[in-house]
């Protein structure tokens, strides 16, 4: 499958890497299998904008769920290898058991969106088709002090509104990275990120927890739950990711 | 590479998939590279326990990581398919930052080791070789009672005592499924398994916390987390397992 790479959703010249497993897994999609259940994408190097190639191949189809590989290439050169097993989520499905609540948040009015170009020259493309509102409580960068070090949550949807199961494969990594929360500068690359798609997401706005449990060794994890307007946790995603401290 | 299923590390006839993990990642490891960072496998189908094959395919092979795919087969079927992150960890590395901390347990004396054979003619192979020793009042079929729905805590090493890295991946899927505390009898087949390994665990047992979320729609997550003895956090994994609640 060829795709082209928009370079509207770059950032510092580098597609983002939801993005990029939202491209990787769309082809997979079928009418009796059209929703991804879980997604394990490993990063091997990040293309440029421009044009690519998706290609794909079926392991095994089943009855209840199909499982894939699908591998982003660019100029013969493998970018974001991924599996996934995909499958039909019920979107009227209500939980049989849960210990999940989405966290309190601040009224939308509260939260001020945040921008695709916070300082003149820098863009963080995908903040232009993400609306983003974190709790300005959970981001010092935004409010100056916080009270929750390692943990964001946003107000999140898509700009037009409605946000797809597709959809929730960028917004598990929409949310700006802790390391900014502890004073920690400089670019965060993603070496794995499994993203497990829980529900279909009701209309309206999605809230979204980040939390960080541990940066060691050069190496940090980020995970990522959305929950949906009606309060069911539709998305659960974990991420490692490469992290220096500059010494 | 050919490899063997041993069937003492099976559970119902069907090889452990921790164990299939450990064997799938095993022949990638390497003198540069001799640590497993992040490991993403899916499930497609349950081997018999007896000769099988891992077939490898190195993606990149880079300065600080190496990426891999290990597909594990029988009888020319893929079983388990598996995307891998390997890399040098620092057996001395210390956290930066964290805000993990290990569950309190009660001492290891007054939690009893789990049986490989809890009822007659059941076995669950891999506890012969993982000394597993759950905190009673995490666990309702130990206890009778539990306070603590959806979540299981647990002294845990490999019989001999050390714990490798490898082992942690057999270790993160050895706890009782989160279903047998909810009362729900059966298999909860694991689909789609990611495994973080954070740090090389230090000599000594380790504690083990299993979580799960959400039991919705047929699919259950379980998450665990395996901290050493020094309270360092060395393995984060989720899952993604298929529950039809019995109707």
């Amino acid at each position: 499958v060829e795709i082209m790479l928009d370079d509207r959703w770059s950032i510092g010249g580098k597609p983002h890497g939801g993005y990029l497993l939202r491209e990787a897994v769309a082809p997979l999609l079928t009418e009796a299998h059209p929703h991804p259940l879980a997604v394990s994408a490993h990063y091997l190097r990040s293309p440029d904008p421009g044009p690519a190639a998706v290609e794909l191949d079926t392991l095994r189809e089943g009855r209840r769920v199909s499982q894939h590989r699908s591998r982003l290439l660019q100029g013969g050169q493998t970018c974001v290898e991924t599996l996934v097993t995909t499958g039909p989520l019920d979107p009227d499905a209500e939980p049989f058991w849960s210990s999940s609540e989405p966290p309190v948040m601040p009224p939308l009015e509260d939260c001020p969106r945040s921008l695709a170009e916070p300082v003149p020259g820098f863009r963080i493309g995908h903040l232009d088709f993400v609306d983003l509102r974190p709790d300005p409580g959970t981001v010092r960068f935004i409010s100056g002090h916080q009270t929750t070090p390692g943990r964001v949550s946003a107000w999140v949807q898509m700009n037009e509104g409605g946000s797809s199961v597709l959809d929730l494969l960028l917004l598990a990594d929409a949310l700006p990275p802790v390391t900014f929360d502890l004073g920690l500068p400089g670019w965060v690359p993603t070496v794995e990120l499994t993203v497990l798609i829980r529900g279909v997401p009701a209309p309206g706005w999605l809230v979204a927890e980040q939390r960080a449990r541990l940066l060691q060794d050069g190496w940090l994890d980020e995970e990522c739950d959305i929950w949906d307007s009606r309060g069911r946790l539709v998305c659960q995603a974990r991420q490692l990711a490469g992290y220096r401290v500059p010494s």
